[in-house]
Formats: C-alpha cells, sequence, structure tokens
C-alpha cells in the first residue's frame, strides 16, 4: 500500500499551471502513539489555497516547494493509536492533497448520519461558516436592504444570498455564464442574477440594484468591484472575504493609481470595508451549526456540490475553480462514496 | 451699518486662490419673528470647506457660485424676535463667512464664563467631537497599543493624540516642520513625533512605532498614507476622517493603479476602513461635553488656537491652512474681543 499526493512544484508566475503541481508516490505513514492514521475521501478545494502557493506575505505561511499541498479533508481513520477516535469514525481534517496522513489533534468527529460527510467541507463547513459570519458580523443585513455578493453559485456566494435573504433582503448575485445566473434564481432563489461577462455587465448590475447595494460581500475584486463601487450607498457594509481576480495577477493594473478615489468614497459615502478570514470567527462555530443546520432542514439553505473524482484530478480542477470552471462547492473524492464514508 | 461677506467667486481648480473669493458688502438683514439678528464673533476655517467649493458629488451640497462660503460661527445676538434668546446671548450658529446673518434655528447658547467662547469652533467643538467620537468608536484603542495620527497639531490630531494617550496608548504624531514636532512632545504630550517634511519620512515614521500602527486615524491621504500602510497591525482599525492632501487635486496619481494592494492588505491583515462624518455621532454629543470638559480641567486635554483677525484675511488664512501653514485650530476673530463675546 502506498500513500500518493500532490505537492507544489513551483510557485506559478500568473495563473497556477499543471506543472506547477507534481503526483508523487510515498510511504504510508505510521500512527505514533496519540495518532491516527487517515484515509481521504474528499479534498476539499478553495480559492485561498492559490495564496498558499505564493510566498508573498500573508496570514499564513506558504506551502514550501516539493511540500503536500495544505487543504481540508474529510477522512476516516484507519488506524488508532489516540482513545478519542476508533477505525472507521469519519472526521473533518485537515490533510491536505494526499490520500492518507496521520494525526493528533485538529480533528472533528463527524455523524454521517446527520448530513453528507462532504458537506463538512461546505456549506456546513469552512466555505458556510465565512459566508455567515462575514455577511452578518461584518455585513448587517437589514430587512429591505440590497446584498450583493459575486461568484455566487460557489459555496460563500451562494450561502451569502440565502442568508441575505432570510433576513428579508434583496439579493443579487453576479455570476458567469446564463446556465449559473439562471441557477441563482431558481436554486438559489437570488432575486436578481448579472452575468460578469455580459459585454453590458455594469449597466446591468445598476438595473439589478435600483436602490442601489447597502452589503457588498467582496470575494473577487477586479471589474466586479468597479462596477459595485458607484452603486454603493452611503453606510455601506463591505465584508472583504477574498479577491480571486488577483491572486493570480503578476502586476498591478496600468494607471492611473485610483487609490485616492477609493479613498474619497470610503470618506464621502461613509463606507465600512472590513477584512476577515474565517478563523477570526471560530466563536461563532456553535451558533453557525445551529443556525445552518435548521436552515438547510427548513428548506431556507440549498447548496450545490461539485465533485471531481480522483486525487490525480485535483489540480486541473483546481486551476479550473480559479478560472470560475466549477459549479458548486468543488470536492474531490479522493476515496469511498462518501456517502457513508466508506468504501 | 452695512453687512460684510465673503462669497465664493469662482470653483477652484487645484489649490484655492484669493481669487476664488471675493468680499463684498450688503445690507444687514432683518429679523423677523422667531428669528435673531447674529454678529459674528468668531468663525471656523476647517478643511471640509474646501470640498463645499467643489461641485463634486459629497455628502453636503456645494456652495454656489456667489453666495457666503458657508462655516460654523460663534456670534452674539443683536436683535431677538425669539424668546429663547435674548440680545447679548452668545450662541454657536452656522453663519458662515460674513459678519452679520439671521437665524431661528440650528443654534446653541454658550456660557462665556464656562470655557472663551470660540472654544465651541475647536476643542469643544465639530473638530473635537470630530476627534472623539472617530478615534473611540471606530478606532477603539486599546491600552498599549500604537495610535498615529497626521495633522497632529490641528485641533482634530491633537485631540485624538491626547485622548489616546488618556486610554494609555503609544501615541505618534505627524506634522510640518521641527516647531510643529516640538509641540506635540512638549506641549500635547505625544509619545513620538515624525517630520512630514524630511526626506526619511518613512522610515523615520517606522522607527517610531517599533510595534506598528493599530490606529491610524486618517486626516490627510497622500504620501502619509503610502508610508502608514506598511506599518499597520493586523486588525488594525482606521477610522477616514479627512484627506486633505487629495482636496485640491486636478488628477489621479500616476499609474500603476494600487487599489488592488490596498485590497489585498485589508484582506491579508483584517483592516477595518471606516468613513465618518461628525454628525453621524450626533448622539455622543452629550458625552463628548462630559467627557472633554473633565479632561481639559484636569489638564489632560490641551489645545491652541491660532487666531487671525478680521474677516478680510479669511480667504488667505484658508489657503494656507490647506497647506498646513496655520498652528493649532484656525479662528478669524471677525468682531468683539471674543472672551465675554463683547466688543
Amino acid at each position: 500500500m502506498k500513500n500518493q499526493r500532490v505537492v507544489l512544484a513551483s510557485r506559478p508566475k500568473g495563473d497556477p499551471k499543471a506543472s506547477d503541481f507534481r503526483i508523487e508516490e510515498s510511504e504510508v505513514p505510521q500512527a505514533k502513539d496519540g495518532e491516527v492514521l487517515l484515509r481521504t475521501l474528499f479534498l476539499s478545494l478553495d480559492p485561498y489555497m492559490r495564496g498558499r502557493m505564493s510566498d508573498a506575505k500573508s496570514y499564513a505561511k506558504p506551502v514550501q516547494i516539493d511540500e503536500v499541498m495544505e487543504g481540508g479533508t474529510v477522512a476516516e481513520v484507519v488506524v488508532s493509536k489516540n482513545s478519542a477516535f476508533k477505525e472507521g469514525d469519519v472526521v473533518l481534517s485537515y490533510s491536505g492533497w494526499q490520500k492518507y496522513a496521520t494525526a493528533s489533534q485538529g480533528l472533528r468527529k463527524l455523524d454521517p448520519s446527520a448530513a453528507p460527510v462532504s458537506t463538512a467541507l461546505g456549506v456546513l463547513g469552512m466555505p458556510g461558516m465565512t459566508a455567515y459570519a462575514g455577511l452578518l458580523t461584518i455585513g448587517q443585513p437589514k430587512e429591505g436592504e440590497t446584498v450583493c455578493v459575486a461568484a455566487a453559485t460557489g459555496p460563500v456566494g451562494s450561502m451569502v444570498g440565502q442568508i441575505a435573504k432570510i433576513k428579508q433582503c434583496r439579493t443579487v448575485g453576479i455570476a458567469g455564464g446564463a446556465e449559473k445566473c439562471k441557477a441563482l434564481i431558481e436554486e438559489f432563489g437570488f432575486d436578481a442574477a448579472v452575468d460578469h461577462r455580459s459585454p453590458q455587465f455594469a449597466e446591468e448590475l445598476a438595473k439589478a440594484c435600483p436602490k442601489g447595494i447597502d452589503v457588498y460581500f467582496e470575494n473577487v475584486g477586479g471589474e466586479v468591484w468597479s462596477a459595485v463601487l458607484p452603486l454603493l450607498n452611503d453606510f455601506a457594509r463591505i465584508p472583504v472575504c477574498g479577491l480571486i481576480a488577483y491572486y493570480s495577477a503578476t502586476q498591478l493594473p496600468t494607471g492611473p493609481d485610483r487609490t485616492p478615489e477609493l479613498m474619497a468614497k470610503v470618506l464621502r459615502q461613509r463606507l465600512t470595508l472590513r477584512g476577515f478570514i474565517v478563523s477570526d470567527f471560530a466563536d461563532q462555530a456553535a451558533s453557525f451549526h445551529r443556525d445552518v443546520s435548521a436552515w438547510i432542514k427548513q428548506g431556507h439553505i440549498k447548496y450545490r456540490e461539485d465533485i471531481v473524482e480522483g486525487l490525480e484530478a485535483a489540480p486541473e480542477a483546481f486551476i479550473g475553480m480559479l478560472k470560475g470552471r466549477n459549479f458548486g462547492k468543488l470536492v474531490v473524492r479522493v476515496a469511498g462514496d462518501g456517502a457513508s464514508g466508506r468504501s
């Protein structure tokens, strides 16, 4: 039995390429006392991983060259030398892009009968909580306000829209292509959907927000941010959660430098911009699980997963995600059937 | 008896010039029923007035060409047809750049025995409350943190530094020139002072902030903001109160466009940028007056006024203020001796 893993072969210049990753075999590690040996069932692929491939200063250390790519996983305990876990337990772990790993901490046992275990990587996991905490704590949506979010069929964006709807806001989702825009309305219940690939994107967004925008949940930056800025109402709140449009940029856009424009807008319109990462709100985990589990049961929250098969498919799936090719929460099925957590 | 007033002659292109103002005579208005006739004792000159001279969209309407420049004033009631006021009362008003005006509302009676009446335009007025509300509500300074402010000998900046000191922060003031920097330490009790005119300004600011910056109270923008950005700590708060460096800019700085850099910094370091104007915090007026009056009595808050003589001096004094030539709260003595509110 061999381990298989995806390591960072080189730091991408611009968009990551397949050659920035390397798939290799290694020995399956041995569980020491206090540890468990985990077999990965699902690997989560998320935009933040682009940051880990770069050595630019950020809130987390980069993955080193020749090291395993980091990532959240759902895994099965195959050997346990830790009394808190037994063989066959399914856990949320952070094993990275590989089939086997050992761990002694940072594990959370999952209940496969409560929800499909892959949802611990999506709607009931990090992306879901990112949306929940960022929208409610920073965005503070109020009844009748307009809440706008891009990458809106993604696991964060679709959750932002649906929670904003629960809070009785007008919800405007931005996505790429007609099929995704259709899903925003029909599947996720957005009030309006705007295709950012349209040549009239800015005009269409303005039309979809007749009363302006009170909360813009920032996932993308770039052209979308430029189109949103003129629509922001006084006292608008902007939780800054991600900037996928910039992650692979190799240089700043050409001038002029629009920083003074942004600062003047912050001042004149009394905007609040606040960056966050989900771990800043770790103390909200219990309320998140309680609220979102209930909302799913009540039918207020729908979610969509985009499951690709096999660890070797992870690099291409990740590269595609950065270009918006996924549709729903992108997850790699590494082993097993996923429903029960058994293979 | 004639009224004298300063009107907006033309909208400035870039820095305001003397010719953008016109001093003219007019009839003294008559107080109607419910009104008082006011004689201006002091006129406040403040950076926000630059915005009123421009017709760019902002939170307040611009002054129209040939209309009297707006501004806060301390005035004496010379005729009263309003039962709430009697002749000789001294009031805080918003009469603008002129010697006489009528008003029926928006007046607050001052007690000349409690404090020099000109302080109602400074330390106990709009600038003081701007510092108080912006620093405490948005900046939320905590013991041991570093608070940085520019235009630090001005009425807002000096108050920010002194309140931050009361909150047991390290206070770093930025000002132009050795004399002002000396006053920051000796008069206003800042822990460090940095001269923004120094060729090594950025290095000197870094040196003055060995533990980085937790709260940057933004008054100026421009080069100061560029030097502050790399020093901001994770979770830093930036109350955006003013951008004097940009007010007279006729075009954006040359490229590249650094907006993505700023957004990435907001995200990675979880910064909070929030714009405000003092009227957003009108509900804090009572606590402001109570706290700041007490702090002045206890010797924790010092203030400095820069009083120029005569209404006709207002345009040049205002132009100089935008270039940092004033030293302390800039006030025009329009009439009277100011202490008693009588001439």
